[in-house]
């Protein structure tokens, strides 16, 4: 089967791209050298635990996977150069969101919503590993990038006085901006390019989680400004037991980036604001705990760092 | 899970390569520029597919899934630099080879045998996925190597007039072989350093289908000599319905390198033999298949490629 499937692919995947000397078809791929340095990343979707099969378009899975790893490397400022893909595809025909699919049609389609978003970043298909198995769809993709001449941002770098950044309004993705969302792949290179970044990540276990991480990895904490949060209409719609404020806050796979300059570089950015960008609170000395919110009534508490944990 | 299981394998990782500018631990790792081409591999093993969860050592299981992404790493000829570890381990207890591991006692073995192997071989740890499911074990690992100022070895350099060699004996591996091999880099090194190597894979399918892969890479067809065909002492213990020759032909995982030199640079390689290696065969002209099989008596017949598929 996986000859098989290669063969149905292997039109698509020749994508023109001086960086890839050798694709699909050898024992590995190769990327010709450069002076850049090369980001890694890897992520793992598991069926029943990132997306129910039986409710999901495997096309909106199989952009997610290469999403959330496009997402990593805009956390780093990198440019997505080329994907590996490893799948282990059920060997039966199995229910999915869009009808009774076989293997061969399930993996047709989770390569077509890999495909289409690789096009839309100019990314090669350089790589991967076909199984069919007894268990569920587990689909793992590992993206390899390049830095600028401006090089990687890291989670480590923010400094007391920083003001933090969000790029986009939080919570409730799970009413579907979990499978759609744009990776900040753009918005990562022109900040890194025109501003000075101190820190950034993007957000995928819930802004709360995330931002307690980039404080403790900066020996600092961040302290949030309750009424600055944008909170995104999926999150006002929820309608559970959590507030709005709390999806934003503790919700996952938001993947929005999350960021952190001076002072300075923060009013440059809201006087030219090249895209939607929120601040959304500043940076202290470290403190008792990683996060504090200064809630809308003027009073500052320690937060729990809490959210959503694959 | 994820933070605990990193908590307790990151003292082991940190290990000391100039090439690793970050590691585990931001959204994505970063290894130095350089004056190589880079080259990557991904390979992902399935329960019950690559592996008997319940007979089987998890140690063995981690060390085989990094083993088969260096051997892929060894037929190009790539000096292996760093690996990512994707890994979805079942949420429950699990019976295994060595009894009943919970889901992290399952990941630290796995991790154990990853790790030895990668310190066996200078390869760093820089970036991986930790998750728990309701399903089996997958374990699928990235290998990042460079070619060193020889370049990289691949599969469609066979010309006709090639002798064909391999590093050991084959078939039986299911015996024990297919977790306990030695992936051939140093050997590809050496061979790669010090003779004109015109194509190079390694035998993960079988003799008899990757040899007819490369003949056809090479749109030449491939003659094996089958009284010159090293058979393991595996493939004669395996006693059943199969002749020893066709498990040294048809088994899968011997991750013995499969190579073609010319005439003149065989008999180099059989003067000096820097280690095993067997001369099994030469390369013609392509001809009606890609694989033909010159029997103890003297006659010339055709083989239908077959192997392994995983």
């Amino acid at each position: 089967m996986e000859l098989e499937f290669l063969r149905r692919i292997r039109p698509h995947v020749l994508t023109p791209n001086p960086e890839v000397l050798l694709g699909i078809g050898d024992d590995a791929a190769i990327l010709a050298a450069s002076g850049s340095e090369t980001v890694l990343t890897v992520d793992l979707l598991t069926e029943g635990v990132d997306f129910l099969l039986e409710k999901a378009d495997p096309v909106l899975i199989g952009r997610k996977a290469l999403a959330v790893n496009l997402s990593d490397l805009a956390a780093m400022a990198a440019v997505p150069t080329a994907i590996l893909v490893a799948v282990a595809l059920p060997k039966t025909d199995r229910v999915t969101g869009v009808g009774t699919l076989s293997p061969l049609e399930l993996g047709e389609r989770l390569f077509e919503g890999i495909r289409t978003l690789a096009g839309q970043y100019e990314v090669a298909i350089i790589g991967g590993d076909t199984n069919t198995w007894d268990g569920g769809l587990v689909l793992s993709i590992t993206a390899i990038g390049r830095t600028t001449e401006h090089g990687a941002t890291r989670r480590g770098g923010a400094k007391p006085g920083d003001r933090i950044f969000v790029t986009g309004p939080l919570g409730g993705s799970i009413l579907g901006h979990q499978f759609t969302f744009e990776p900040r792949v753009r918005e990562a290179l022109y900040l890194n390019a025109y501003y000075d970044i101190h820190a950034a990540m993007d957000i995928s276990d819930g802004l709360s989680l995330d931002l307690s991480r980039l404080a403790a990895e900066s020996g600092c904490t961040a302290v949030l400004w309750e009424a600055a949060i944008p909170i995104s209409d999926d999150a006002r719609r929820m309608n559970d037991a959590s507030t709005p404020l709390e999806h934003a806050l503790y919700d996952g796979e938001d993947f929005e980036l999350l960021l952190t300059v001076s002072p300075q570089t923060a009013e440059a950015l809201l006087r030219e604001r090249p895209f939607p960008l929120y601040e959304i609170g500043e940076i202290t000395a470290a403190g008792s705990t990683p996060i504090r919110i200064l809630s809308k009534d003027g009073t500052l508490h320690d937060d729990v760092p809490r959210g959503f944990l694959h």
